[in-house]
């Protein structure tokens, strides 16, 4: 059976960074294209050449890759001709094998916009196209606001498409440039252009998502014909971003009725990457990576609901449309107040702690997640804090060590020259296996500014734990949350603290306290009380 | 010319509260609720009496509201009657106006999860629905897994609503539960259920997000009759969440072919309102508020692009699908300095400063917005510590008093009762017109538990102001947010104070330091800064 073939086409690194506080540097633009031609998309849009200085010097270099090479730019200006457009000649200097030019499709935006007649843009398109094809590129045309341009003129918007693929243009795309388009208009005029004879494997659709329908326009497309796919790297772009790949990628190879239905460039290994693509971008913008984000949020497989967790125990098909693992995810079972006995035991197993249906102590750990959740716990996003209360409760605990007292000072005052300068201090006073350990740290980083009470107190707690010292010594804490909330009837702090080990293995761990120090102070103590646990330390 | 009737439908107190993370406090419930009554939505599903302690407070004591009220709970279980499930009398007695219960209406989760035969899941439905309505109460079926049941075994499906319909139910909703339907397809069964007989006045349509078709889904079964739209503020939900109300009601209201087309409770007025409720469950949840969120994000009209940028000058709607002031948002032209100088005027006039254009000041201002932004502060959520720092750099913020420098200590030990208690305590030193005065205050509540540094040093700051006390003491702090966020190239923390004063002005400050406590008071003194300047005292 041959299978229909659909084009990917990436602008991450061109519409992407229009996103509103992006700028990647030519270094980030370079690791970004290799993890899309390693995902296996068709085209790599990298830039505009000659817009700014990191385009131009990435496509001064540009990175080897599989996928096609393709450089973005606009059709030349009325009153020149192609080969005297400054604008047009550094977009082909890049030697780019594809470039993609954006053209006016809409007869308002030719008139307002641009300022000049139809006829003069229709040639411009013309004339625009035909210089990339004699200088042996594959042409695509960006048929701007095309869909508006359409309701407005739909015969003045057919001529553009037909006026580049008369002169060569290998792909029309038809873009929903201010996003206002919805999903039913796209499919019904992306109809009516291969009705009007624009053959749909020369047809692209580039959605934004103005109203958050811009992976359902793109599908409304290629169901009514449209064979290129334009989309970014968790939907980055211009505005609301664009049409979202590393949602419509997963769609297309694993949902019916596309799966099986069209050959891509991405194989099934591929996509089980598509996770670590995403959170690679989202490192490299520093973003907190979207927990719901569909396929490859960390929430995307997390099953609160008590009913949910029951079911999915016995069979995950009962509230999982697609198996995680295809898309490199995992199922979570967190843990809340509306869990219910299957979602412990559920969460207990994947802990490694094996209890029975109908042990009474499962009733008992679900009575202490409410009280504490009362007083402002959170435990869905504290595995490793629930873990060791329920193994305080199944007398799976050892006492590893025992805090006796510690004392925090911060005090800020004019040091030497005149400036206001912070210092933190802490001493923590630890009891192990009978012998008593003072130790004292204060809170300054290399740069000689200081990292606050939270940090001289791990610093402290930390230093000097005899036997467990080659093991606390492996973890790091990675991140730090805080959020004020309600405890019974009063406001308190609850802290969330992410530790890592060099295993790399991440853990969360939470304290509540009305007084933030206290707070930190119980999540850090929770970080290394597990560590230990899982490294299967003997106490003292 | 009459409008049909649409009903809004809203389970972020519900669905909104199983997303992975949420745990709503019974206050923020209430203020959920009001949000929501005041957008206009038509009914409020506040959770599920029973199922855990929040829920249960929640509606022993539920909020007027215009909105129908209603209670989340499932069928009565097979092998007991409607009058004698425990889990149906619960919901019962929330006593709300109407009762929304999930039934199974797919074959395979009938006979996996449930493990009853298909008739008696229908005696199920029937039973459970005849016995709200003879309680009086508005029913509404919530037919999980429809679609998935519906390609299995229509004719079961679809018996499962008459069932429903039969004994009186207002309602019947199609859910989308494992949020894998693509909306082509939930257009096409919509229809076929409609074509079957079921009235589309009588059907709702709940869809979830995890192909990121949720918004799409959800308008393709209005598309084909649906007139019951379930969804969430924020597409806040289970997995990777509900439908998105912040994004379908701005589409239903302004867009075509719905704008003018349907009648619903959310005036004009109100959808102004839109992103303000979005931003205040961000707020409470302490998220950081999605910049790319259609209609209501902060990006969503920023225009990058420079020809983008440049034909909005000469016409919004070159490059906006609606006026972003509808929704409550606005236009950000972020390049553009001419823009940021406007901006900055409009800002300043808000605080009764007025600059001429042009003023070179502007320009440093906003410079130091920047560098300022660059360290980790954010003046979009702290008004008050903007003004201040633009009234430093116009030579219009008077030196009312300087703090000298501060301690402050948390010790942790166990009192006479052999219990671990902790107790903060804070000197500051103010110098005030000459005068040198140190205080100190130690932070116990009436309960006698320790509020940690901050409140303690928030005492002592406040304690002895001498010409200002009587204006600081007419202030209270009433919110206080913590993020961990990127200063250059370290992690800081940014403190968010909200005060607020008898008149019923409430103001925000921001503070950034890689210490907590030092970012803290720098957020403190801003707020009593501003309450100073706004209450026009005279420094001594």
């Amino acid at each position: 059976m041959t299978r229909e073939r659909l084009y990917l086409y990436d602008t991450t690194l061109r519409d992407g960074q229009q996103t509103q506080g992006v700028q990647f540097s030519t270094l980030e633009k370079r690791q970004i294209a290799a993890a899309l031609d390693a995902l296996g998309v068709d085209y790599i849009e990298g830039g505009w050449p000659g817009a700014n200085p990191t385009d131009s010097e990435f496509f001064a270099n540009p990175p080897q890759t599989r996928a096609t090479m393709t450089a973005f730019g606009m059709t030349k200006r009325v009153g020149r001709s192609a080969e005297n457009d400054d604008v047009l000649a550094m977009v082909l200097d890049a030697a780019t094998p594809a470039v993609c030019l954006v053209g006016k499709t809409h007869d308002f935006h030719v008139k307002t916009a641009l300022g000049v007649t139809l006829d003069e843009n229709l040639a411009a398109i013309r004339a625009s196209v035909a210089h990339l094809v004699a200088k042996g590129r594959e042409a695509l045309l960006d048929a701007e606001h095309f869909f508006d341009g359409y309701k407005a003129n739909p015969g003045y918007a057919l001529s553009c498409l037909r006026a580049a693929l008369d002169e060569g243009a290998r792909w029309v795309v038809l873009c929903d440039t201010n996003g206002g388009t919805l999903p039913a208009e796209i499919g019904r005029i992306t109809a009516e252009v291969v009705a009007a004879g624009i053959p749909g494997d020369h047809l692209g659709i580039h959605c934004h998502d103005d109203t958050g329908n811009a992976v359902a326009g793109s599908l409304a497309a290629i169901d009514a014909g449209a064979r290129q796919l334009q989309g970014t790297l968790n939907g980055l772009g211009e505005r609301c971003g664009n049409a979202n790949l590393t949602t419509l990628i997963p769609t297309l190879l694993l949902k019916p009725p596309y799966a099986g239905r069209f050959e891509t460039g991405v194989t099934p290994q591929a996509l089980q990457g598509i996770l670590r693509t995403s959170r690679m971008l989202d490192d490299i913008l520093n973003r907190v990576p979207r927990r719901a984000a569909a396929y490859v949020g960390a929430s995307a497989f997390a099953h609160k609901a008590g009913l949910h967790a029951s079911a999915i125990l016995k069979d995950p098909t009962t509230y999982e449309h697609i198996d995680p693992a295809l898309v490199g995810n995992a199922r979570i079972i967190p843990m809340s107040n509306q869990a219910g006995q299957s979602n412990l035991r559920a969460r207990l197993a994947a802990a490694g702690i094996a209890v029975e249906p109908g042990d009474p102590r499962l009733g008992r750990i679900l009575d202490v997640v409410k009280a504490r959740e009362d007083q402002g716990y959170a435990y869905d996003g504290a595995q490793a804090s629930f873990e060791l209360m329920a193994r305080a409760e199944l007398g799976l605990l050892p006492a590893f060590f025992e805090v006796k007292r510690y004392r925090v000072t911060v005090e800020r005052r004019k040091n030497k020259y005149d400036r206001m300068v912070s210092l933190s201090e802490a001493v923590v006073v630890v009891k192990i296996g009978g012998q008593k350990t003072l130790s004292v740290s204060e809170s300054m980083d290399s740069a000689g500014s200081d990292r606050g009470p939270v940090n001289a107190l791990a610093k402290a707690l930390a230093k000097d734990l005899g036997p467990y010292q080659a093991c606390i010594d492996d973890m790091k804490l990675v991140d730090f949350k805080v959020r004020v909330t309600q405890g019974g009837t009063d406001a308190v702090t609850r802290v969330i603290i992410d530790s890592e080990d060099s295993q790399g293995r991440r853990w969360s761990t939470v304290g509540v306290s009305p007084n933030i120090v206290d707070a930190s102070f119980e999540a850090l103590l929770d970080a290394m009380l597990w560590k230990l646990v899982r490294d299967g330390v003997q106490p003292a």
